[in-house]
């Protein structure tokens, strides 16, 4: 597979989006040693520097219906390809984190035509960063173990893995989440557009959902999730 | 410097220009194996199948008023770096052939801000083809010598040449074509936008201009040179 290896770029899903076209790969993976524009969900900045594994996947030719079962499947596998190295789980709905504190992220974005779209399945993981800004609760593979990650190693287990889980339909990706959710039985403080609720997290039911005592919400809805 | 290697592009200059300010390095190189949509000067196709270097260079902050001499420069600098498999000449203005036959091309784009530009350096050497379309009179490396070239040691010589060889300012680098052109002193059929002309080449002038017994050419008006 083609991997495109880049040193400082503002963002590897900007570059990705910016190629598909001109690359005639149907799959394609940019990693970046460092990025100085990351973004997450609703254009967060995503502090990116280097050590840590910065990565865009594309694939052409993707069911557009899938496309959303793609956040949970690559979130999945970030988590497994983790085990080796630590304890994690899933924040739903797009972060892996090691106690409550964040290791990776994922933003899947896609471009439709039809029924088929290009997806580009962006992900970051703290494998080695050493050092977080005071407002970002964030660890790292090396400051939990005190041994760097192999961060070649881990992408390729992370693009294996995430095809595995492709291989489940949303409800079973979904209970596959609620089973390495970090969430259940937890409170958590959701916010959105203009709104903040402080509810208990029961579980993410079958279409992907995180149920709670105050209601169910969609992914799209949620801005951002924090245990209290 | 940033050498982004790719398997399948339209073209490195397409893909050069979209990343371009995306990737951070104020230098770089985009290297294809294989290029499905290349084009020449003019937006004619250049034919690139595997085997062939298909590069283009990208140096941003480059000094706008000297765009022009890079096609001079390049063209000389693969001239040379070929020297130690085939007799190659320059054939005004930019492409490099061996007795007549074409064996590398350059197309110089830029995107100026103020004095300052960044500049697309394409360059396509046939060192490995072994076979070209009956339209195209051309030859490779491996069809003159019987051997393959190394294209990647090809591919640092001409950058590192090319950078040489723009420390001469225009009228040194018009002359130093002048020494390796394989048009002075024969008759030549030069076409443009709508006209053609047969006349005799005398010399590339200090300002890179081609002198004829029935006029003087810019690179910009010429469309195409052959020897008749």
């Amino acid at each position: 597979m083609l991997v495109i290896r880049l040193t400082r770029v503002t963002s590897t899903q900007d570059f990705a989006e910016a190629i598909h076209d001109i690359v005639e790969e149907k799959e394609f993976v940019v990693v970046a040693e460092e990025q100085t524009k990351a973004r997450g969900r609703f254009g967060r900045a995503w502090y990116s520097p280097k050590g840590g594994l910065w990565v865009t996947h594309v694939m052409k030719d993707f069911e557009a219906e899938r496309v959303p079962d793609l956040t949970l499947a690559n979130a999945l596998a970030i988590r497994k390809a983790l085990e080796k190295y630590v304890n994690a789980k899933v924040r739903w709905p797009n972060d892996v984190v090691v106690g409550d504190k964040k290791i990776a992220g994922v933003l899947v974005e896609a471009v439709a035509q039809g029924d088929k779209a290009t997806a580009f399945v962006g992900f970051g993981v703290d494998t080695n960063v050493t050092k977080f800004p005071k407002d970002v609760r964030a660890t790292s593979v090396l400051l939990e173990t005190g041994k760097p990650a192999d961060n070649d190693e881990l992408l390729f287990e992370i693009i294996s893995l995430t095809k595995e889980y492709l291989r489940l339909n949303l409800s079973q990706l979904a209970k596959e989440l609620d089973n390495h959710s970090s969430l259940n039985g937890r409170e958590v403080r959701i916010s959105g557009e203009g709104w903040e609720k402080r509810c208990k997290a029961l579980f993410v039911d079958f279409m992907g959902r995180l149920v709670t005592d105050c209601g169910v919400f969609e992914v799209e809805e949620v801005h951002r999730v924090e245990v209290i």
